[in-house]
């Protein structure tokens, strides 16, 4: 199980890195600002998890492979920035994989430590929403998994639905699969169809 | 004492995601927005107060009482939406009591672990405070309690009582009860007759 | 080595807390506004670093002369408030001494715990550069270090610079004096002409 999180945790780590350096790069940060800001964007809801856990290292401190996929998704970003205007699509694809990706790694870790499931969900979808919360907290715009189509929604229905196949007993990899996917299919249809949480403000207007 | 710190999280975070949700609501925050904003002025201030202590763990990871608060909370705060303008005085009511409850939490844990006692108070007021805070820069503004008539310098004012009020062993419930009064009331009074710090900037202007 | 950590700590917090109240004095907190923004600008890299590491007290929570260096800092910032605009400098400097101070604290500490050298960096920026963010996303800024000519660069370099010394046992006061003088060195010489990174932007222009 540890091997397969820590696989998890360096693909979505390169993924949240490459839509965090796109957004620093689109607010003119200079070259460590991007830098810091892909590290950030990757490794910070991870970093809440681990630290709201009392005994838990937080889980790139020991582990510089975490650094290096950061590193490749940060310079990857950079050097494709002339065709910033192309990557509308990539910065949203590589931000559903890393929301899939480290919901479940979220949630897994609430099991091993028997959290009550509600709170195994909720710990998932801060690993798999914070590190975007913090990036646009500190470019300075309101965060937009807060207003986006269908967003915090995806990761908590991936992570409810991966508590379901545990209890099951599902095996790998479709344990693993099938919410990750579900949670990517979900960010890709309702972006598509510019689907959103029914609007709790309609009756206001 | 320690049933009585947890009788206090649950009303205090219910108080907070109440406050909480009724920014969010302001802000046209999309439903798990408003849900995550709430949970964060609820949980935030304590949530730092424990990460800070490198043994404790954070407080609602193991109690799901809070996040039924929090739940609570948030959904009252929803349904009465429509009449958000009346909803001026409950937010001020409900986040002054959130304030009192909360700081006095975060004094009570500093004496439990023998901190200084001007520590202590600190503890007690990021408990109160950092809540609203985090609450107010994920929406994009500067935060209301280094603004408004007498915030943390209530929670400064009640925990330093505290305080005092433990060092001659007053029983409870006066010993809780008069502090917690005391933040509430200062509050009150202050937004009342807008009451502010002396200005610091009279002369400059 | 703990007693010469803890005199850094003391002279960067002191540092920092004057450029902290600086900022919050500008954007017209009030009184207690003040001194939370400062105590926040000048723990909040070194409070960042000690919750990541999950065995970590928080270095000023057992350390009650922490505050009392961030106290004076805001005092001595708040009572010449009104000559605000000869403060231009002094804000420069004392952020570059902070910067430099915190940032061989971080990568000591860092190297205490036998992390790989390039997290020992990390640590050391973050240590360094983290309380300044935190200071400019309370007020709504975006962070001017990832803007600034070389800033979180100076602390980069100096850490790593820091390292090396360290690999060659090199005895103290040079171990530390060096990396600390090349530091603010850096930020002195960047700001005085204007040096900024190499614009990763020019060709979109």
């Amino acid at each position: 199980m540890n091997l397969i999180i820590e696989h998890i945790n360096l693909m979505g780590s390169f993924a949240f890195a490459i839509s965090g350096a796109l957004v620093a790069l689109r607010n003119k940060l200079d070259l460590f600002g991007v830098l810091i800001v892909a590290f950030v964007t990757a490794v910070g809801g991870g970093t809440i998890r681990d630290m709201l856990l009392a005994d838990r290292d937080v889980f790139w401190l020991f582990d510089i492979h975490v650094i290096y996929a950061v590193l490749a998704g940060a310079i990857i970003a950079m050097i494709f920035r002339k065709k910033l205007h192309f990557f509308e699509k990539p910065i949203f694809f590589y931000d559903a994989i890393g929301l899939g990706l480290f919901t479940i790694t979220g949630v897994q870790i609430g099991i091993d430590y028997h959290l009550n499931p509600l709170i195994c969900i909720l710990l998932g979808t801060i690993t798999g929403v914070f590190g975007g919360v913090i990036r646009d907290v500190i470019v300075n715009e309101i965060p937009v998994v807060f207003q986006k189509e269908i967003y915090a929604t995806a990761s908590l229905l991936g992570g409810g639905l991966y508590l379901i196949l545990v209890h099951f007993e599902i095996p790998n990899p479709y344990l693993q699969i099938i919410p990750i996917a579900t949670i990517i299919i979900t960010r890709i249809i309702a972006a598509t169809y510019t689907i959103s949480l029914p609007n709790i403000y309609k009756k206001e207007q």
